[in-house]
Formats: structure tokens, sequence, C-alpha cells
């Protein structure tokens, strides 16, 4: 009566029993019945890998399930047909992820930073052994934003992505926002509340959200963006002033992870040939018009806006960390191993992803905020402006405040659409011309 | 070189050649180069069907495409591997479908009404044929919430979702919301915008976004709840009146689908053992709060929130109709075929759905916004007041205006949770008080 003739239980094998491993096993059970409806097939946990099969856990075993501290087990075992890597951790993650592979498992990892540094050469395995590589949970938790680029969006031409990737991030800014406090603050609050690490660096600085980029990239466009060639900003350090500066504008500061076609490497009017692809990426602060679903973000959320030639806009919001959300996405991939889908790991035909072409930041166009502080002196306004002008920098709205006398006045400005490298061509002259009381900050507009 | 061995073109008959079919002709050629690089294969239209082959055309047909009005051309044509159903209307596109598949074709279509109030046997026949049978433009076009509830949420319980499912309706909740207009007047704008047809019945009578939500229940639950028990009420003769009201108290007035798990009918802590279904499922006109995503969608736009055991809350947001947008859904589904997949069209093993038990709508729980129109006298709140609590219902928040006079002052409620048995009870109490002056408004807050 079921639909796959496959009906022995799926083997899982999984390597790390953290926040992720206990949450799938806990799935596993609740959702047992929805699972077989949905798949015709059962799906079991044959054997956990840990560090230390000594440590006290608060979530059982899976019943049936063997602990063991030997990666050789998992990937040896006859019934186990698919490897789950929810270790983290790029070294001993890929290890076990390629003897998997090697030894005909599939494989399902939530591992965005093995795989934005090193995944083409598991893709190039998995293919090369015919074995599914899936992925989901690896960029924004619950939110299928996978599966959307692979299989939903196929048809077309992607043009840009952006998007909130790194929940610690929105969440302090988000508390910055609400109740107007520093960021150093809003981090001890998120270290408390479990929204941050200990050592925030990987959230706070955007090297979480780069990762996860990278992956969207080679997704939405079939190319290489190499992880060390993305410029990269994170929130560290984010003064409480410019976000109330943002909100008088009517924007909100978020963090953001943008790819989109440079507009000289743009492909339209070319069907047929591969034009060559150039691409706008990285992770940066910027400002979000309020009336945007992305400023309306909060708290540990997730969302991707893709704009795309057929499609237009399309907007995701959800889960993008925790123990269930998580779990829920690596189960969707573990469901389409069980139904015995062919390999489909890149969302590419081609055997090898080629290289993107790489538009260095301080050339991308956009809008931008500064603030600077000044002497509250005359001339110094036109002073500033004249600054701006000198490297074509039209300014389309500002604000100036009474300082505390400390550091100055605030000098806020909204400009036009010109490019990092005006702008800091801009505050070199100020600088140079002893204008400015402490470095300028600017943020780009989106 | 590519990763499927079926190099050959798929072959596509095409029926109906309206907005739809010639984008998706449109699409075929701009995008396909990325097509072959995401299948490896191309996509050929072989024939089109139209009902009037001497009808001149704005679109050309595509290349190496033949015109035709007779259905059994695209049935019979061994080059032809699936069809596309793009005609709209229930026999002749049940029909054709039924033909092909009989013949061995896939099916990919867009007909929401078809599938919504026929789709059982047509599933039937395509897993007897063992035939795909695939629908993503079937509901809100462009976002793809039939892959995201078959695939990605496949191991999660679905615990409610709601959607705003008709771009007609929002446009003129939209409209009427921005410029305090009244329906009528909005309806007309609608129509010479091109936002709603001559005949809106489909759209604003809510029997559009119905069908789509017999579709998402089918995918979310594996269960048939049969079209005509849906509770549907559309947004017709709507007075501006309670728009603004609603935003008094925070709220956007929205035609919203829902579906959710009643109750009563709740299968947690069941696992293994599947509980009887048990759903409250309708569409109708709700307040929702400023801050909920679903009520910043503006215009013709659709969107879907989707509550899960594993993923928690999830949404979706992008364009539901027009050429491009809906043509981009049906090449993903082609897409999948080109790709060779096993058929899953229905996301469940089982090869029959059950049927869905029903909460009668008055029975469901929820808050009510209530506006009656009554004479100013002494005395008339208390007695109002009075009918409410005879029936247990709570008051949360009141407004009281002055009114003009010949149609009574307006006295508006915001409830605790309650049933429209228990709001209709009460206003029955007040109408045979001689206390309203004219009938009772009232809708869901969501």
């Amino acid at each position: 009566m079921t639909r796959n003739s496959e009906t022995r239980p799926l083997g899982v094998g999984l390597a790390g029993f953290g926040t992720v491993g206990s949450g799938l096993a806990r799935l596993l059970t609740d959702n047992a019945d929805i699972i077989r409806r949905r798949t015709g097939r059962d799906i079991a946990i044959r054997a956990v890998l840990v560090r230390d099969a000594t440590k006290a856990r608060e979530v059982p075993l899976p019943a049936g399930a063997e602990l063991t501290t030997d990666p050789a087990r998992l990937v040896n075992d006859p019934d186990i047909d698919v490897l789950v890597e929810l270790m983290g951790g790029i070294d001993a993650a890929r290890g076990i992820i390629g003897e998997a592979l090697e030894h005909g498992k599939h494989v399902v990892t939530a591992n965005k930073a093995l795989l934005a540094e090193d995944g083409l050469a598991l893709f190039r395995l998995a293919r090369k052994k015919r074995r599914i590589l899936r992925y989901e949970a690896s960029v924004a938790g619950a939110i299928p934003v996978v599966e959307a680029l692979k299989e939903c969006l196929a048809g077309n031409r992607v043009e840009s992505l952006m998007g909130i990737l790194n929940g610690t991030s929105n969440y302090i800014l988000s508390e910055m926002t609400a109740s107007g406090i520093e960021f150093g603050e809003a981090l001890r609050q998120a270290q408390e509340l479990g929204f941050a690490e200990a050592d925030p660096t990987l959230d706070i600085d955007g090297h979480d959200a780069a990762h996860k980029l990278v992956l969207l990239i080679r997704l939405a466009w079939g190319a290489d963006y190499p992880y060390a060639a993305l410029s990269v900003r994170g929130i560290r350090g984010m003064a409480a002033l410019d976000i109330r500066f943002a909100r008088e504008f009517g924007y909100r500061i978020k963090l953001i992870g943008q790819a989109r076609m440079a507009p000289a490497g743009n492909t339209e009017g070319k069907p047929g040939a591969p034009a060559p692809l150039c691409l706008e990426a990285g992770v940066f602060p910027a400002l979000v018009h309020h009336t945007y679903l992305l400023a309306r973000v909060g708290g540990a959320y997730n969302a991707l806006r893709v704009d795309a030639n057929a499609a237009g806009p399309l907007f995701f919001h959800g889960r993008g960390a925790g123990s269930l959300p998580t779990a829920g996405a690596v189960l969707a991939d573990l469901m389409a191993v069980a139904r015995d889908e062919r390999p489909n790991n890149t969302g590419f035909a081609e055997p090898e992803l080629a290289r993107a072409a790489i538009v260095p930041p301080e050339d991308w166009r956009s809008p931008y905020y500064v603030r600077v502080m000044v002497d509250d002196t005359p001339g110094v306004l036109r002073d500033i402006s004249g600054c701006m002008a000198a490297e074509g920098i039209s300014v389309a709205q500002m604000i100036q405040k009474a300082g505390d006398g400390a550091s100055g006045v605030p000098l806020v400005f909204m400009t036009h659409e010109t490019t990092a490298r005006a702008m800091s061509g801009a505050l070199r002259r100020a600088a140079d011309g002893g204008l400015l009381r402490e470095p300028a900050v600017y943020y780009r507009v989106l």
C-alpha cells in the first residue's frame, strides 16, 4: 500500500547529540506517525556518535540506538543509510562526512561553516559516489530557503537576495532599538538569556551570516564565491545614537547579508549564452526602511528576501535556530532521502561550479547614512557638504542636533546613491581639513 | 556531463495560451540557459491548444510549436511528455487532464478550482498510472507554498495555517484602508486597473480563496475537507466605518483563509496512532493586529503563515498572480518533471486521503469585533452589555462615537475569546429587545 517499495526503516547514524541532535531524536518519536504517512517508511537512529560516552545527558538516547565514540562505527554499519552530521566545527566533520560518502552513505548536515569553506570538494565527492548530500538546516533554520532556491525558483534568474541570517545579531539590534540601550548591555542581556554564546565572535562579527551567504549564492547562481573574498562587517560596537538617528529618518538598522547581480555583469538579453556572472556580495549593517518586511523582523528570527525575474519579490520569515526548528529541517532532508530521490545536491546539472567574479565593496552603489561629530562653529556644515560635493555625493536629508560639548555636535546625512569609495574620499577630505572630532560612522541604506 | 541521462528535450503540450501560458513561453526563451544548467535538458513546447486558432495573438507562438484546437493532438503526440493545463474552468480541463494521464503523460496544472472540487479522482488516476501531477502555481502564485508543505515541512505536525490567498480582495481592502473609500468605489478602481474581473464574484465572495484553502488542507494534513463543507464569507459590502474602527484598536481587516486543529481533535501525545483529525477551516474577513506580518501584506500580494510543531511559525510572502510569477511556478514544476522525480503528488504515501472532521463555524473560539448602531439614550450601553454577559461574552475594549442621527450611534466592542454561536445569541437578544437600529456587524479577531 505504500508508494515506496523500500519499506525497511531508513537507518541513521547521528554524529553529535547536542541541541539539534536531541531535537531530532524527539521529533522522530513525536512525529513518527506523520513520517510514516508521508514516506511510507520509518526512520530509525542506529548509532549516536559523541565525544564523551560517560557524560550525563538530559535527553535519553533514542530507543535501539547505540552510543559510540568511534566515527568508524557509523561509517561501517551496513544498517546505516544516512549520516546526519550535527557536530559542528570543520576538521572532524569533514573527516566523517568524507568517510561516509566513500562508504556509500547519504549525508544530511547543518554545518554551514564546513560547507561554506570546503563544500565544493564534498559536492564533488557526493557526485562521484552518486550519493545525496542535503543541508536545508544549514541556512536560516526552519525557513526552507535551500529548497526554495534549489527547486521552487529553479526556472528563475535570481537578481538579488538579502536576508537577516543571524538571529543573535538581530536580537541584539532589536533590543537596542526597542530599549535604546548600548551594544555592550544588549550583548550581555543576550548572553544571559542564551541568545548569544560566551564567545559571540562568529555571530556579531558577521562570520556566521557570511557562511550562510556563500551557500545562498551557490544555490541562486550556481557559482562559487569564495568565503575568504566576501566583504564582512558585523555589529560589534554599534552606537545606540545611530539607531536613534536612523529611526528619525524612518529606518531600522539590521545586519544584512546581500548578494546581487552587478550592473556591469548583467546577463539579461543574452539568453542561451552563459554570460560572465559578476556579483556584489557581503555582510554589513544597513538601514532598512520601516515599510520593508525585513525591517519588521524582530528578536532572534531570520528572514530572506529574493528578487527573481519570474517570481518578482519573495519574502520568507521564521525561526533561524533552536532545537526543534533546526531539527525539523534536518528531518525534511532525511524524509527526502527516505523517498529515495535522485541526488540533486547543488541544484545545477554541471559537475563543477564556476567561480563568480567579484565587485570590490568600495564600488557598490547605494544610498548611505553618515554621522560625523563636528565642532559647533559657523561654516562647518558648508565645509562638510563641500567635502561630499567634491566626491560627487549628493545629500538627500540632513539632521543637526545639539551636542554634549565633549564629543562635538552630530551631523547626520542621508545621501543619494553613491559608492563607499566616494564616501571614504569625502570623509578623508573632512578629516584632513580638521573637521571631524572622531571617526565618522556610515552604513548602507537598503 | 549532465546528471540526467535523459538529455532529449522534455516535450510539453500547452493547453491554454492566455496570460500564464504566454508567460511560460516567454520564460522558456528568456531563461533557457538557466533551465539547461539546472536540469541538464531543454524544455520545448510541441503544441498549443486554443479554442480559436484564427484569433490574433499579442504573443507569438513558441518556435517549433504547432497551434491546434484539438485536445487529442496533445494527448496522442509521443513527443509530448507533459501536459501543462492552463485553460481554467472545470469540465474541459478535467477531460484533457484525465486523457493525458490515461495516455501516460505527466501533468502540471494551475487549476485550483478543478483540484479543489475534483482533485482526489485525478490524484487517484495519476497514482494508478504512476504519473506526476504537480500544481505549485495553483496556490499563491509565485510563493512556493505547495513545495513548502509537501517537502520542507514534511516532518512537522502542522497546527494551523492562515493566509491572504486572494490578491483582488486584498487590493480592495488595502485601498479602502489607505484612502478611507467605500467598498463599491474600491471595487470599481480595482476593475479599472485590471486587479478585479468584470464579474468579481469568485474573488470578493471568497470562493477563490476557499479553493486554495482546500488544497492547503490536503497538503498540510493529508486529509480531504470537502469544498462544499467550507464556511466561506467574502468582503462584498464591507463598510469603511469598520475598517476605521478596527484601525483605532490597532488592527487591519484582511480576507483570511484559515485552517487549524480543533482543540477537541488535538492529536498531541498520541504518537504512532493516527488520531481522528478535526479541523476548523474557513474563509472570512478578520481583524489582524498591525504588528503581525499578515497585517503588512499590501496591494495584490499574497501571504501564508504556517505554525508547525517543529518549525514554529513560518511566514511566506510574494506575488499571488500575474503572468510571469505564475508561469515561474509552472516552470519549477516542469523542471521537477525534467529531473525525473518519482511521483509524489499528495505528499502522503497512503493511496486515499481520509475525510477530515469538521467543526461547525459557530463553535470556533476567537475574540470578536462587533459594531452595533443604537439610539443615543441612557442605559443602552448597559442593556447591550447585559445581552453579551447573558451569553457569557466578556468585553475587552469598547469605543462609543457620536452618530449622525439617521442610523444611530455606533457602539464598537472587542470581546475576549468566545464563539459565533454566543455572539449571534447576544445580538439576537439585543434585536429582540429593540436595541439595534440596523443589523450588527461582526468579524473574528486573529
